[in-house]
């Protein structure tokens, strides 16, 4: 059952259990909802399956709190994690509630930048906010909270909000060498035995395969999505292949792959139909670099808004979440731990020195999904993507694949200009194809 | 002997035989030693031991860079760096030529901004434009360039100057745990390794003991004179032992120790002679944060251009580089690596998570120094020194010492802004201290 969507009258009641600035919280969700209703809700031949993954993103701040507090009144602990880099394996296998808790609206960050350096990544600005503006509706329930370095704004962070304690900092290593490659393995074992402190659950081999299993069957209904937009016309826009994966980070992960494969079947259904929300011909883009998470859908919209579909998202809400499958092992705690350390370790996040891993896979993922053209999205003051964005540009003209970098934060001042640079690079997209 | 100031004619033959563009160039040296000239050279009371120092900075472009091609025409690699987190001992050892190559200057930072974010760290775009202007003397000398993971901006940067080969990284870790130590143990291992196959030479347990009892004499050198400003009335400028500072970081050690040494006789002398270059309770000023390079004196110039005597620098160009001496020992080569590298890990850059060892150290020089204030350094968009800057001003003020936080680049544009706020916060100092 995916959580129901309630009254506002008992949001606002459990808003004030938690304690919450329920006025300026308000304010957080009416953007929120605001910006999800014109910018994916609107959008024309939405999947029917949509409906669930749309419920969540409405229940992130009401019934899905709800359900938190339900498990930890069962006993549970909640930790909120922010970044795909923490192996969540290890949270299932000790029956932690957990979800992320990256802020996505811009209506926060300056509740953030009375404090915090103004020049700084917004996901994490509006993070902050949340927090220091009493509108985090988990912020009360976290037992534990696990950071880790993969970018500076991020591990300093983490030294500010860590100085009263409940805090855990996975270190994840710069460099993909032997020494960082038994670092990480290290870092992983802290966090299984940080956690099992916080759950008071010891880590068990049977219970940890079950939790590989499980979010193996989720990477694959995530890789099934992936590879039905990759056709000639898409059954599903782009915007809501974003959906999908904000609510992967939020949701339960059992619920949300039975939902996604409910999904994944209409989809499959919608191609043997011809049904898309896309016009054929329609510029085919990629999107590389920066997450997008809840509440943040401005580039995707403004993509498909200028007539071009977003066929693969090369990011950490696309394919850097769900590609490469821990390995199923029968040899006991140990070398599942290490299985799990090894995919995490795959991921090919710019935190990387070198990381022409990624390189490769963005020039694979653009082929494979025969995109036209490429936006390298980057989160404003975001220094990894924003440089590795010129290696990502040249591999991708030697290619012959155009691109087009985009830096930007979450406010809207930008969206006309943006917009007009977007359908500038979508129309000499056309111009190359001969269109 | 200190490097001779020689002819401009026998400079700009020496830049043409390097390839280098001779007019930018020109423009580029003309900049360093405008700034150097009004901003340095000016200032009164100098004593007469900084003869040696200037003689370096006006050497950079032109005899230093001869010595190297002597060097190197002698059979020794030359090494550029980068950050004082690479094991000089080694490189010593090793007989490396080696100098840091952090660009201070604002000439060349439009070269680096064609291609990389102009939302960046002004001394990597410094530095970057220095070698895409084709204006680096030192460039086409260069044998090895070793990087290392500081920081984001530097850590991507080097993915794409190494594209090419000849860049070596030392992934420094980012937590101080276990892990993080055995991990950096084995990069300044493999960081050995990479420099015995560069020069050629084997690392000998005899000349590694060498370079550490130089190395740490020149520590002491700059421990001595960092002591010597604790002064009552300091007998020499901050902005010449910053100079003194930037000379170390280009200059061989050995020569520049004694030199060091002289001075530092002069500047005892001085004491017990009452020669100063300020005023009787001229307000005592930490420099807290990031480095200040060969060519950048600017806030060093603002703070005691308005009255106020700079006591201590914690700063790469300061406190960080020279604290702490690598344990001297018999036990061999594989011991004298780790002696070397665990000095090195005992750095307290703000690349680390947490990082209550610099807060510590932050106080505790404030303390030694008297400072009445703190002027917290961070260069443009340099995150890490940034946001610990939150966990520093408040440890400051709970220890009941000011401090302004100046976030800037090498530009004159906020010149006389800075000046005015830095002002208003000599006057705040003044008037706590009820004078």
């Amino acid at each position: 059952m995916p959580p129901q969507h309630e009254s506002a009258a008992d949001d606002e009641k459990l808003w004030a259990e938690l304690g919450l600035d329920i006025d300026f919280h308000r304010r957080v969700v009416e953007a929120i909802s605001g910006n999800f209703a014109r910018q994916v809700e609107s959008r024309p031949l939405r999947p029917a399956g949509m409906g669930y993954f749309d419920g969540l993103i409405h229940a992130a701040h009401g019934r899905r709190v709800r359900e938190i507090m339900a498990r930890k009144a069962a006993g549970a602990k909640f930790v909120g994690t922010f970044c795909i880099y923490v192996p969540e394996e290890v949270l299932l296998a000790l029956d932690a509630a957990y979800l992320a808790l990256c802020g996505g609206t811009a209506v926060t960050i300056p509740h953030a930048e009375k404090t915090f350096p103004r020049n700084m990544c917004p996901l994490v600005k509006s993070t902050l906010g949340l927090a220091f503006s009493n509108t985090c509706p988990y912020a009360s329930l976290e037992d534990l909270a696990v950071g880790e370095t993969t970018c500076d704004a991020k591990k300093k962070t983490w030294d500010i909000l860590g100085r009263e304690g409940g805090f855990h900092v996975l270190e994840v290593p710069q460099k993909k060498s032997p020494a960082g490659r038994k670092l990480w393995l290290e870092e992983v074992r802290a966090f299984a035995a940080a956690l099992e402190d916080t759950t008071g659950n010891r880590l068990d081999a049977g219970r940890l395969a079950e939790a590989v299993r499980l979010m193996n069957r989720k990477r694959r209904a995530l890789a099934r999505l992936h590879e039905l937009r990759r056709a000639e016309r898409p059954p599903i826009s782009g915007t809501d292949a974003l959906v999908v994966m904000q609510a992967a980070l939020i949701d339960e992960p059992a619920r949300f792959t039975e939902a996604l494969e409910r999904l994944n079947e209409e989809l499959a259904e919608r191609l043997t139909r011809g049904i898309s929300p896309f016009s054929d011909g329609a510029p085919r883009i990629m999107i590389s670099g920066c997450p997008a998470v809840l509440g943040n859908w401005k580039v995707h919209h403004l993509v498909e808004s200028a007539g071009a579909v977003v066929v693969v998202d090369e990011t950490c809400t696309g394919t850097r979440y769900f590609s490469g499958e821990v390995a199923e092992t029968d040899d006991g705690l140990e070398a599942r731990l290490e299985a799990i350390a090894d995919r995490y370790l795959g991921v090919d996040c710019s935190c990387f020195t070198p990381n022409a891993e990624r390189i490769t896979n963005v020039l694979r993922l653009a082929r494979e999904s025969r995109a036209g053209g490429v936006v390298q999205y980057v989160l404003h003051a975001c220094h990894t993507y924003n440089i590795e964005a010129i290696n990502v540009a040249a591999a991708l003209k030697e290619a012959g694949i155009a691109s087009l970098k985009i830096e930007t934060d979450y406010s809207d001042e930008d969206a006309g200009q943006l917009g007009v640079r977007l359908e500038a690079f979508l129309e000499s997209l056309e111009f190359r194809n001969g269109r």
